[in-house]
């Protein structure tokens, strides 16, 4: 991490969610040498409890800021996890876009990150998407991320006064085991995210939801254990094993 | 308007701010056939007032229907329109990008309107964007839009699916005057739209901020006598006048 004081560092934004992939994400912007404002947004998520790992995941990686923006997205619906009258899918992931998919959500965060990192002066922004062992979500996708990035770098007061954007994606084309051991490496304490698409008001994950079924994998083909507290089972134990 | 019903229209999603530009270019949407669903963004706007006069639009222009989001973009700052301590001017319109730039403001409310679009299945977006007589704000510019609908074809499941989305901005590129002219010839009475950046709670308007200034001189352009409502003097009785 180095000494140099947090004032003379490049200000970044980074997308937190809470989850295993934004806190690898955040850590990996740390190690580079930004100061990282953290951004999460409360946008009617049915799994909140990853807002709570947010804020602890932020504090403990000494974040220079972290802000919780509210977005009502679940006046719009359309996805499971906005509408609780969607069902969860826990019987495993399945080829193809699955209901869990909210519309447009990467380009809402990216829209608001852009906001406040043009308001910061910063032209760095954070995002833990990922295109190998993903959810089939588009808006994960290389071409998507830098067809938002050249939107961005006309959008903007800064952009037209020169100072260029840079969308990074440092996990786009990492597996999960990847990152798990990039993270662990840098120290992350994964016990702290929270991936669960239904985790409860505790933290406590489903264990047979898609995210879960991911974080699993990761953690199994990684050679890590695995630190997440489970409610229905304890790590490894499940019906399906 | 045609006789087709509601049902068999095909849906926009329509950007409307309670101003000028927009409810124009909601009354050509409506024209155009489609069914429009009207979007409003309560972001923190000093001039409040411009969000009652979108509802009393979107009602007399029979949208499908209108929606406001809260979004607490002044916890961000960084603009005269959503930081009271910064102070507006009433000078006269100047060249570049003015203090009343609101970072990344038509990315955001173009994202929020793509998630709505998408939940809707809705192909086409309207937004009241203007590149002649504007107020200099870089995301009103045609290559930026282009970049935004090129970025909204690949960030979801619909487009992902074939379903192209189109972002129309059909005032880019005409005059205030021109505007003006195109929003009377459909019906539109612009004594219901508020532009002022400081309007007061009754939507009068002040007359002087830029807003109010692009807005008078396009009235005096088009040779139509301008229905606003002033606060601090009559149409056509301003001091610089």
């Amino acid at each position: 991490m180095g000494t140099q004081p947090s004032e003379q560092k490049r200000r970044s934004v980074v997308l937190l969610s809470g989850g295993l992939d934004s806190a690898t994400t955040l850590a990996i912007a740390r190690a580079s040498g930004f100061a990282c404002y953290c951004l999460s947004v409360d946008y009617g998520q049915r799994h909140h409890s990853e807002l709570r790992a947010a804020a602890v995941v932020a504090q403990t990686l000494a974040a220079s800021g972290h802000r919780v923006l509210r977005l009502r997205l679940e006046d719009f619906g359309g996805s499971a996890l906005t509408d609780a009258s969607v069902a969860l899918p826990v019987d495993g992931v399945r080829p193809g876009i699955p209901v869990t998919y909210v519309p447009a959500r990467n380009t809402v965060m990216l829209s608001l990150a852009l906001a406040w990192a043009e308001v910061l002066g910063s032209q760095d922004i954070f995002i833990g998407v990922n295109a190998v062992d993903y959810s089939g979500y588009p808006d994960c996708r290389p071409e998507y991320i830098s067809a938002f990035e050249k939107m961005a770098n006309l959008a903007t007061k800064a952009a037209v006064e020169g100072a260029a954007l840079r969308i990074h994606a440092p996990l786009i084309h990492l597996s999960k085991a990847e990152i798990i051991r990039h993270g662990i490496d840098l120290g992350l304490d994964y016990g702290l995210t929270v991936s669960c698409y239904q985790a409860d008001a505790a933290g406590r994950a489903c264990g047979v939801c898609d995210s879960c079924r991911l974080r699993r994998a990761g953690f199994a083909a990684a050679g890590v254990v695995d630190p997440t507290p489970y409610a229905r089972a304890t790590a490894g134990k499940f019906a399906d094993e």
